[in-house]
């Protein structure tokens, strides 16, 4: 940020009066432009003992398999968010069923929150950020070329609570420690 | 938003190539500003019977009575999010239990994330946007005193679970409907 978006003015980042940390602050009309975390909803589409997973077609993790997720927008909830990004990466229709996972991504200011929901017919293909689009058996999923932590966390989780037969919201941090290679701490708060 | 953040020019609201809904675009530097829901995080801070209530020092909703939580900022978790949060507006040092409720403001576009919350002394008191900062037995709680629908309904909830002897996740919609007086749907997730 270089520029108020309400008067144009240049923006300083400074501690404003009363704060704790430092904000864009426009010194010509005052206006202090704060930045927040995204919260990113998806959902594990579940048909029987199979769940949809989508390859990715655009950047980042080109071509690796994930949980169809993306932004949260104004206006709608979490759920509506999981059901259309659902429909818009795997051109299926679902039921959001109860929260499954809510993961903190401290580095990269994102939340996620995953749901449990039933894939409502087989009618599914890739959308436009997908190449693919398959339902997987839990012997089949692609460990390997799974495409964010948070993804392979949540799968982790859901197939050990499925075998448990016990199904519980799970919270918890995911956060990427300096340096290469790329490697994460986890923690999870029990409850 | 009438200025680009990243260049200064004018921005326009129309719906960008490969889009679905109006966004902020800068023709000159081609910027796309989207703008999405933001997580309010808090908790319910719990000694022996007792719970810990913030009256608000400031507005919207001056002099009512609410839960410790506000915006989460880059870089934390949602429970450090609760913590500070407890810290700065009742004094208060809790350490955070499990996630209890997850409502949506769609109206709003604020998600909340409360938790429960162990206190951890008696060493609280009003800080700087609270008038006031109490320990409330569940039959003195001021009802019609409350600040907020979900801070409301979360109470509701937890003294529903607590007299049943189980806490459980509970995730929701609270929207706001048209017109005056006030009035809200309140929708609940089955778990």
């Amino acid at each position: 940020m270089k520029f108020c978006s309400h008067c144009a003015a240049p923006v300083t980042l400074r501690i404003p009066e009363g704060d704790n940390r430092p904000r864009y602050v426009c010194d010509a009309c005052h206006s202090i432009h704060y930045q927040n975390p995204n919260i990113v909803a998806g959902c594990i589409p579940e048909w029987q003992d199979q769940i949809l997973l989508c390859q990715r077609g655009i950047e980042p993790r080109f071509g690796l398999w994930t949980l169809p997720a993306g932004f949260m927008e104004n206006g709608e909830t979490a759920l509506e968010a999981a059901e259309r990004e659902t429909h818009e990466e795997a051109r299926a229709n679902v039921r959001i069923e109860s929260l499954y996972t809510v993961f903190n991504l401290p580095h990269i200011n994102q939340v996620y929150m995953l749901f449990r929901a039933r894939l409502l017919n087989l009618d599914f293909g890739a959308g436009n950020e997908s190449l693919d689009v398959q339902l997987y058996q839990e012997n089949d999923i692609p460990w390997d070329d799974l495409a964010f932590p948070v993804i392979k966390e949540t799968l982790g989780l859901y197939f050990a609570d499925r075998s448990t037969g016990g199904f519980r919201v799970h919270v918890g941090d995911i956060e990427r420690l300096p340096g290469a290679p790329r490697r994460y701490r986890i923690n999870m708060l029990n409850h």
